[in-house]
């Protein structure tokens, strides 16, 4: 870690504190100033409206120092998008969806991790697992089943850490040796579910347990929610295996299709209460019913040649480390056809100048080329 | 019975014995020369060489009356295209789907009934049900609740006569006191599958038992993949329960779907092989899910009000009881632009002179009105 990295941790660990997620403006304001200006700014109380409003209550709560010697403490770390590891391409569908207008999925300022994967490697092609905690043993089969089979072909899978659906998925993956992610809706130190405590060390020590929210952070139920959008982003597609008629699953699952991410869901006997959710996901297409593991790769699509192959670690996405700007540069790129730095600039939301100079460094990166008309992508060598 | 129908009551008997269904030419060469005619051109082998075909190898069974006798032995009559109690209007879907290319789904020509309803009636917004021979009791279970709910509500079933979903279907709707048709692929004095023997008693005293194979033919599986396009054409809808990969179930939900009909498929657990076609059937969009009766109804969509309502018979169709040709031409109809005879003779495939005669009938019968563009559909009154 540099020391320009520390300070933007510190200003990041503060501003986590500060506001309850998802904090939109403060995001946007964070954006605009950078971290280490926009936690002073917040803390002096001179920020806009809107950002005060997500502020106010906790702007004097100067724990940066404290809440970093505490994640020390604990083996944990503060990932920032400062950070090699962020996982800036699954994340910006939480900003594009933002930038939008969806409400409730701005990004994170910050994740506190666990573990000693990268975090940027484990939400590579990953698959979330959700449902039920209520869950019956039929769910928590197939819950189980699933995980276990993905991670064995090296997909990492995301879920929540509650009873049920949750706790299998995880159990399953940990079982073929696999990478497992659990998100959490409180601190990395509150130790909740209590009967999950063992459970998280040891997905700790295979993979990665994170969360936004500082430690000490009690849940909440708001604060489940909230976890949910980013159970979503960070994978590729996500599976409700069991779920009530009204669920977090099914949020979970919401979330996931406004990202435009893949949504699946495991149909059940009709005569069972906690398939209901699933079953309606279906029925009116929110989610493509998956019966089997195939189903699943089948119907992420991208997996087809990768998830196949156990063994080695996968090469990395030739996009990754890119900075975000950079990433939404390369994003606007077309495959064929070229494109001016103004098209370009208008597509992507990012200023003229800022395209011109990243455009250089992406054909550097060979990920972009110039061609007759302008700019296009490059098609990865692979 | 007027001697006229009688004679091609007759000549249909005949046609009905000498060629295997479905005999798609023998059928043009039937609308061609009307069933006397035809019959007398195939006894004589008067007749173009792909009817020949057809007819050949049993041209000279002239067992008409015989079959005629027998039927009326077993309580059983033949219903003609020339009588009033004809389903015209869900067997047009055969003959679109035909004329349209479509191979295997040629129109009957005539059908052997048992059972005091009116044949018309029983087809009328009915919904069938079918599924595996080696059901679950599970499948059984749904099968048999679904039948149940929907006959309680006036619905009409159809479905086959085999063990497993079939069987369970008719005594659910034969316990809510409902119709039920079972459709054979074999002669109704065959008695097949002989533990249903009693089951097709109680069903042609409550509904109909119905086949297009002449008395004393035997089952053959070729019969019950033809029977299955009856299945599927007599419904508005049909809803798969229990389904193996490769099922005949299936063979009738792709019929359904071929012939615009809406097909429904009953999820389960994922672990059973009788739900692997459903599975199939919903992840590749052939289906929609039903978990629920309330499912089926909303599916059918047309059953919203009617369908909710036990009680009373339903008024029947507008265009009931209009010969074949008047409802290819009030098809044809727009609902608010008006078309020429010469643009419904196009779209419709009556010729134009036939058009212009039946227009007017149409307008008597408040099915068509004139309008300034020329001819349209006259909304109903209900």
């Amino acid at each position: 870690m540099t020391g320009a990295v520390d300070e933007e941790r510190a200003a990041r660990a503060y501003l986590l504190r500060v506001a309850e997620p998802p904090a939109p403006s403060l995001g946007r304001f964070v954006e605009e100033n950078g971290p280490i200006q926009a936690a002073a700014l917040v803390r002096a109380g001179r920020c806009p409206a809107r950002v005060r409003e997500e502020t106010a209550a906790r702007k004097d709560q100067a724990l940066a120092e404290h809440d970093l010697a505490e994640a020390s403490r604990l083996g944990a770390r503060l990932v920032i998008p400062e950070d090699d590891e962020w996982p800036a391409w699954p994340l910006l569908a939480l900003e594009l969806a933002s930038a939008r207008g969806l409400t409730g999925v701005a990004p994170p300022l910050g994740l506190w991790v666990r573990g000693d994967e990268r975090l940027d490697e484990a939400a590579d092609k990953a698959v979330s697992i959700v449902g039920a905690r209520a869950a019956t043993s039929y769910g928590e089969h197939v819950a189980s089943e699933f995980a276990y089979e993905l991670a064995g072909r090296g997909v990492p899978i995301f879920s929540g850490a509650a009873y049920g659906i949750d706790g299998a998925a995880h159990r399953g993956a940990l079982a073929a040796d696999g990478t497992t992610v659990a998100v959490l809706g409180c601190g990395l130190d509150v130790g909740y579910p209590a009967g999950h405590v063992a459970l998280l060390e040891r997905i700790a020590e295979r993979g990665l347990v994170l969360t936004e929210y500082p430690p000490g952070t009690p849940p909440a139920r708001h604060r489940f929610l909230v976890r949910n959008r980013l159970i979503a982003a960070l994978a590729e597609g996500t599976v409700v295996v069991e779920a009530g008629a009204r669920s977090g699953a099914r949020n979970t699952a919401g979330t996931a299709g406004a990202l435009g991410k893949v949504v699946m869901a495991v149909p059940g006997p009709i005569g069972s209460a906690t398939s209901v959710g699933c079953h309606q996901l279906i029925r009116d297409a929110s989610a493509t019913l998956v019966a089997s593991v195939g189903d699943v790769v089948e119907t992420i699509g991208r997996f087809g040649s990768d998830a196949g192959d156990a063994g080695p670690p996968r090469p990395r996405r030739p996009t990754d480390g890119l900075a975000k700007d950079a990433l939404r540069v390369h994003e606007a790129l077309g495959l064929r056809k070229g494109k001016s730095a103004e098209q370009i600039a208008t597509e992507s939301g990012i200023e003229v100048a800022k395209v011109r100079a990243t455009l250089p460094a992406l054909e550097i990166d060979e990920l972009a080329e110039r061609c007759e008309t302008g700019w296009r992508r490059r098609r990865e060598a692979r």
